[in-house]
């Protein structure tokens, strides 16, 4: 490794970060959620949703500002749907409401076969792959997707951000046949604002087209990039309209206003939404599989098809983060770069 | 419009697609499924799906080589989850297979608030973003995706193709707060192969870095494009990768020896998967939209606001498909251009 790296252990990383949560006025349960949620990111080499990020986060949106209250209960409200919940989140954490809305869909897919929570007055939930990595490691498939905290994508074509970089998360349970779930965790962007800050603190550059100025101008300057590009041109912007609407559709208002305490008045709201969905994989198979394989050495053979013929050298989504977490493993902790514990401190 | 265009009555149109059908062997109920998805894609300016494609599709990959059978019946495995259902479509048609699969889909959606089917031992479903248009114009929002007929796609940093391009297709009920369904269909290739072959008809090069030759190396002459690359580098790969996992999860084998009956073996299996979710909306509603709002009316506000600030030029995906819908209204028929109708008679 070419950077130097400190250890931090896992127990120690937690109790400092459910601190700073009780500091908060959080309570225990949702603190323990926001410091597993953190601890996930860093294990798994996402540095850019680590503690650093969780905590910036309740400063400037949560706490700090009202997106997010301390302490709260989750309603549950009424609905005539058996395999669906809705839930008025209140504002609470949203790791600890993330967490209960995954063990929710869990117990729905047992039951049903694909069981979804519909989350509406939700506070960010921060990395969407790490929900969906869990269900997966847990047996299960799992979606979700959440409205940004803040708008910073222009739509294709657009000049003002009016959508969100946060993705769509998906995970399958591959650890039987890999050794590790698959997460298909993509930015609807370019590259995320998390990534931008990232670079800057680096003093490095943009990739061209990621990202534009304060006219609409494409920049390469981290320090001038005032909002998004989609990636994949339209096609990006589409999977980014998907969170806003799925996000209307339950309940969340203006995406040019949420989370921006000064701009949501009387009777407007300013909070996220997310869906979350879990299939359970015995609901998909349709028990005829080819060579007499299990449904796991089916999907074993189909992933080795396609990372065959030539392209060995090719990486799975997911195949990064499982590196990650086994270099943690080999070093007993969780891992961070020494610009990462200076912020942190 | 810069090219002459012909106007087919449907009714004529839907005759001379049934008879194809029912030549080769089709049921009547089969026939008119076809007929009716390749009239939908006509009628929305889906070129590329029309019963030229529908027609081609059959000929090399369907009833002309085993792909496809006619005249058979669905058979519904045995599940243990009420809100999923696993079907064995015996190489039924793939029209008639969805249709029926949204139409299940549907009624589970309406108890449970979400429905899923997936269905094993298919032939390819043509055009997914037609079904989850017509889910959505029903008042759902619908998902679908399929595993592809042949691999075309390179794996990000491939060489040889061993993925589909079809794409994730979403549908969004807004005929109240649009006039039209928001449908999101897009090839997880920067183009699809289709529009690889319209290219070619018409003369026309492809953009670069959109397909690679048989050498691997990139191309902009449609003659020479031997395979595709994913949009998006590793973002559209991973969605491609996403079918393949649904796919084999359900049932399907090797995408490198799907639909290529030489290659299928004694003990192999050489069909598509398809998986069909829908929701019902009331299932997500959270009931506590801003400003007094319908869930409709908040779905046309988001919208309004993500096109707004300046963005009021930019597209919303299925507007075109609406455009053309209206168009074909206007002049009383389908429209083909002349190539199409020669390759058709």
């Amino acid at each position: 490794m070419s950077e130097l790296l400190y250890v931090v252990f896992e127990a120690e990383h937690n109790s400092l970060v459910e601190v700073a949560y009780r500091h908060r006025g959080f309570n225990a349960d949702e603190a323990a959620a926001g410091a597993k949620l953190c601890a996930e990111a860093s294990r798994h080499g996402i540095s850019t949703h680590n503690a650093i990020k969780a905590l910036h986060l309740d400063h400037f949106f949560g706490t700090g500002s009202q997106g997010c209250v301390a302490n709260v209960e989750i309603e549950e409200k009424p609905s005539r749907f058996a395999a669906a919940k809705i839930w008025n989140a209140n504002r609470k954490l949203g790791q600890a409401t993330t967490y209960a809305a995954l063990e929710a869909a869990i117990r729905l897919a047992d039951e049903y076969g694909v069981g979804m929570v519909s989350v509406d007055n939700a506070f960010h939930y921060l990395w969407g792959g790490g929900y969906v990595m869990e269900a997966a490691r847990r047996g299960y498939v799992a979606y979700t997707n959440c409205t940004a905290a803040l708008a910073e994508v222009v739509p294709f074509g657009g000049k003002y951000p009016t959508l969100g970089t946060n993705p769509h998360s998906w995970g399958f349970p591959t650890t039987e046949a890999l050794g590790y779930p698959l997460v298909i965790d993509w930015a609807t962007s370019v590259v995320a604002m998390g990534r931008v800050q990232q670079l800057l603190r680096e003093g490095k550059q943009l990739l061209p087209h990621a990202a534009v100025d304060a006219d609409g101008n494409p920049t390469t300057d981290p320090a001038a990039a005032k909002a998004l590009i989609p990636f994949g041109a339209h096609k990006g912007y589409g999977l980014s309209l998907i969170n806003e609407l799925v996000g209307a559709f339950i309940g969340g208002s203006l995406p040019t206003i949420r989370n921006r305490g000064t701009n949501v008045s009387e009777g407007e709201k300013g909070t996220c939404c997310f869906f979350f969905q879990v299939w359970h994989p015995d609901a998909m198979a349709g028990g005829d599989f080819a060579q007499g394989r299990s449904q796991s050495e089916n999907v074993k053979a189909v992933l080795g098809d396609v990372l065959g013929h030539g392209n060995e050298k090719c990486i799975l989504p997911g195949q990064f983060e499982a590196q990650a977490a086994a270099r943690c493993a080999d070093h007993g902790g969780l891992l961070f770069s020494a610009a990462e514990v200076e912020a942190f401190n």
